[in-house]
């Protein structure tokens, strides 16, 4: 299988591998026991917890390790639940993750405000701008890159204006993390990181958040994690994450992503060639170099879209894994101002570090053969 | 070093450590991707847990998969707080792991009522009965086997009484699963388990609860567990921790506990002759074979024991890792009865599957040994 549904998840890089294993062997210590085979996993948690604020460019102590990007939004919305003013504005972008979307409407049924994105997929500045000069929110959530579209949010600007505010912000950079830059994003109040988005086992994330001051926990019942996440820690999947999360930035600084910026570029180009009336959705945007969400010429087809590629050898996916399955539009398209007709064309295809030119134009070539074979026989 | 805390966490089994790494291989798509890759991974969990109902005796949709017990735990105690009506009272064991209790604190301040212990460290069932025929809360916790002192828990009997009242039974089983035969667990209407106790992983576990009828998720975003926790499932992890759990539950039908449990008793006997003035806790009562809480003749010494017995190349804890690190007596000793004097001459030592009888052994021989040198010199 050629597989383009890296942001859903990415297979374990085989040096992910290869630390899971030694930390698995060398590390067998509870890091909360009192003997030295607990220290030296306390240690090793030290170490990676120092690694992680070194990229992220955060203090260390701000680190909460979780077990992924799920449990680290909850987390962060669960702390401003926890202890905001409850007459307090939330505001989220309309185009968030699931799980900030879902527990932000779970906890703030009243208050939650989202906040609109434009029809090329970036949250909207300007309605943030003006909103802050008539109402002050407890906090604003944006992420970083869109799972979806790819799309790559104002993350810096975001920041910024909450920072001048004193507002706390939060960025979900799970998408973001691993395939661009980290540096900075330590700045944010909170941010979310998940390794299995980057080549690291499933099961282990993190959480960015205030070491001073009390953060909530979402999970009690131990001192962990300076009393803000109970539970052993996952030594093994930290230092897992660790190593891929260190590879990921090293090819960046070797500057890997330009050719892959090609070689996404050309399969656009591709598809608007050989598909006429298939749009790329957020195609004047600043993207992520492995994400194409594209909208298919055939009406309410993505389904089938998808079961014909997979004959072919190729896996794509239809939107958020976490959402497939479901028969609704995507929340995301919507958001950004598509009819529901239009979502239901979109699939996206998700390449990873791994991923070659050469599957790049296999993809193209079975979407071909997938477009003809679906064409009304000429007469 | 010879490992004698297993209760903490246990070393991951070579053939779980075989099983994760096929599984990474093999499943590396998004269980929730539309894709063959996809379905494959869901099959491979939806196969877990079919194995793990199979194993527990329930039906396989009860099953939730989670980062763990403490996680399962705070899931229990979440759903609890969600569903009640809020005046019924809420009984839980004096003697339950702080996952357990800390969440319980936090979520029923008012209404949580402390089922007692006995001082050789059983929950008192007359307790529960008596007051049943006053009141009725809105759920029973008690675990299954003490992580302190091993000493197993009437469950069974404790099911059978919230059966006849409707009530739900929550059964934290975290130290009993893998050393003890874990059938008919899966009656009580939530059970807890995790990987890492038991010879598999870290970060992974599950919550047995209703598949029919709401149950509250403590994360959201996702449709993953039919809705009940958000957040990409860890397959490999899962895997994992059910190829463990199958080997244990073989050794259990092979009868391997007898053996273990002489080498336990022989221990016992060794500890008081060699050491008087020491006492096992709970020595009269059913305890899990792998487990001896034991207070030390010298008087607020125990850290002192455990530096020395680290010297000595021997690893022992001072009660939960999760309460280690905190001068505070444990909790569970000062619910039997303990005073905090007796309680600071506390050390536990845990065993697990593969500790050898000359590994008990070399430990009475170093308990010996430390105990020599903290006596005054003799004129």
């Amino acid at each position: 299988m050629i597989y383009f549904d890296h942001n859903a998840t990415s297979p374990l890089l085989p040096l992910a591998r290869q630390a899971w294993l030694e930390a698995a062997e060398q590390f067998i210590g509870n890091p909360s026991s009192p003997h030295r085979l607990g220290s030296r996993a306390d240690a090793a948690l030290t170490a990676a917890r120092e690694q992680l604020a070194g990229i992220l460019d955060c203090d260390s102590p701000d680190i909460v390790w979780t077990s992924g990007a799920t449990e680290s939004n909850n987390m962060a919305l669960h702390h401003w639940a926890a202890s905001r003013e409850s007459a307090e504005e939330v505001w989220i972008s309309a185009i968030e993750h699931p799980s900030v979307l879902e527990p932000a409407k779970s906890y703030f049924p009243k208050q939650l405000r989202l906040i609109p994105a434009s029809r090329s997929g970036t949250v909207d500045l300007n309605w943030v701008r003006d909103r802050l000069r008539r109402k002050r929110p407890a906090c604003v959530a944006v992420m970083a890159a869109n799972n979806e579209t790819g799309v790559l949010q104002p993350w810096p600007e975001l920041l910024a204006l909450c920072r001048e505010e004193d507002i706390p912000f939060f960025c979900d950079a799970t998408q973001w993390i691993g395939k661009l830059p980290a540096k900075g994003l330590g700045q944010c109040d909170f941010v979310s990181g998940s390794a299995h988005k980057f080549g690291g086992p499933r099961g282990v994330g993190f959480l960015k958040c205030p070491a001073q001051g009390r953060v909530q926990p979402l999970l009690f019942g131990g001192q962990q994690e300076e009393g803000r996440r109970a539970g052993t820690e996952n030594v093994a999947g930290v230092l897992s994450m660790m190593a891929a999360l260190e590879a990921r930035e090293a090819a960046l600084r070797r500057g890997e992503i330009e050719m892959r910026l090609r070689w996404r570029r050309q399969f656009e180009r591709l598809l608007g060639e050989a598909l006429p009336g298939s749009v790329v959705v957020g195609a004047g945007q600043e993207r992520l170099w492995n994400t194409v969400s594209a909208l298919m010429p055939e009406a309410d087809g993505r389904q089938r879209w998808v079961v014909k590629l997979d004959k072919l050898g190729l896996a794509v996916s239809t939107g958020s894994a976490c959402a497939s399955g479901r028969e609704e539009p995507s929340h995301v398209l919507a958001a950004m101002g598509y009819a529901p007709s239009e979502a239901s064309r979109a699939l996206r295809f998700s390449g990873g570090w791994e991923t070659t030119e050469e599957e790049w134009t296999a993809l193209s070539a079975g979407l071909v053969k997938v477009h003809r074979g679906m064409q009304p026989a000429r007469v």
